[in-house]
């Protein structure tokens, strides 16, 4: 059975600002980083997906900033899906550090799925394979 | 009176990716340049600010993307004042292209002001100058 | 005549690190920037070419820092050809301070010329109109 | 005794440019990403430098690209000690790709030591204790 693994990672020295913590524009960038990392735990790697023409672009992005991460601070970010139905993907990101538990932001998400000529795709319809593995994963991460 | 010009630029060929498009993180980066311009186009540049001991933290973003933007597309920013109290400010940025005018990506940012020490503070207890400027031409911006 | 303008731009807020002043990765991207602005001065913008399938890769890259950008400064980035024979291209930066004239950063960019192949190719003999062009303003910037 | 292991890391999707391909400025972060790990490696952390007030900018990066780093892929990066003399550190990095071996690029980086006037310091002087580490581990790096 599935068994995810939330992603780890430091925080970059370029990845600070001169207020001496990570800019927030990188948060962003993280949840990409932790999506990708999901889609490999889950077995369908993006570039797999692109590889088959299935593109999944960012619809939307939220992050609320809770606390400062530092330079070299070790931080987790935990995935949880808040919807998907075949069409659209919404997923949940929780920033937090890795020692102390300490929250750090909190992310969201919203994609849809694209096929190489970029139209919008049911992945339910046009790739049952995936949707039935998305659907049985991402049950669990809620 | 305070006359604001919207912020333009121009879309680097590193904010690109491999679908051919501005990453979407970078978004997130030229609401802040927009802001940075703002400021100065109000007359208290954030390095003044920061000069004074004043930082002005990101509490939130959101991003809503409409359409993409592409290598050497030059956009306009508009930023609108959604709500400023002194103690809170929250940004709404309205990303289009320049030519067509075409909707790319509504933004949304929400602040709050520190002092030296890291200490959240009133603008308007602490620097009504800055505080009475901010009304108003932010008013302007509604 | 052709009549070369140095490149301006102003460090943003998000291109510094902790140490309060531009990283120095962002130099890089910053001869991109000036790069492509000559490309547009030179009537050959790198997205027309791009839509010819001329793609101009980066062979080789390097940077001197001599003083350090802080966010706000503006700085004029202006470019000279070291080298240009139709089949590789080699241009020197100087990034300076605009207000004082100090001298910020010198680099340098190597370049080559690929077809929608990604085969290298001679501009000379693939596309004389271009090579023409490049030799006529190139050497104006030597 | 020491033993150095080289940086492992993939690619991400943010870092790719329309070339898909790994934008080429990425690798002067990713060169201080394996030197940041290199250096708490070696008992130093970066972080303790700077909080002990050592700062160790950059003076110089070179890059020469040899072949393009895709989306996911892994590489190694191999840090090589050119010269280090307690004034003056210059570093070689090999990134190659983790599966094949196959040369992606050459770096280089030089660096010098400030302390917390920053003023340039001779680090065998100031910090034996660091400089003998230093002398040692970088030794068997060459």
């Amino acid at each position: 059975m599935f068994e995810y693994k939330p992603f780890i990672r430091k925080a970059n020295y370029y990845e600070t600002d001169q207020m001496a913590i990570v800019h927030h524009s990188n948060y962003i960038r993280w949840m990409e980083e932790a999506r990708v990392d999901l889609m490999d735990q889950i077995g369908f790697p993006l570039s797999r997906l692109e590889a088959e023409g299935i593109v999944i672009p960012v619809l939307m992005v939220e992050a609320e900033y809770k606390s400062m991460v530092k330079f070299d601070e070790t931080v987790v970010i935990k995935i949880t899906t808040e919807k998907y139905d075949g069409i659209r993907l919404y997923l949940n990101y929780e920033i937090s550090n890795k020692e102390t538990g300490q929250l750090r932001t909190l992310c969201k998400s919203g994609h849809c799925f694209l096929n190489d000529k970029g139209r919008p795709i049911s992945l339910k319809k046009v790739c049952p394979e995936i949707h039935e593995k998305f659907v049985d994963t991402l049950e669990l991460l809620k």
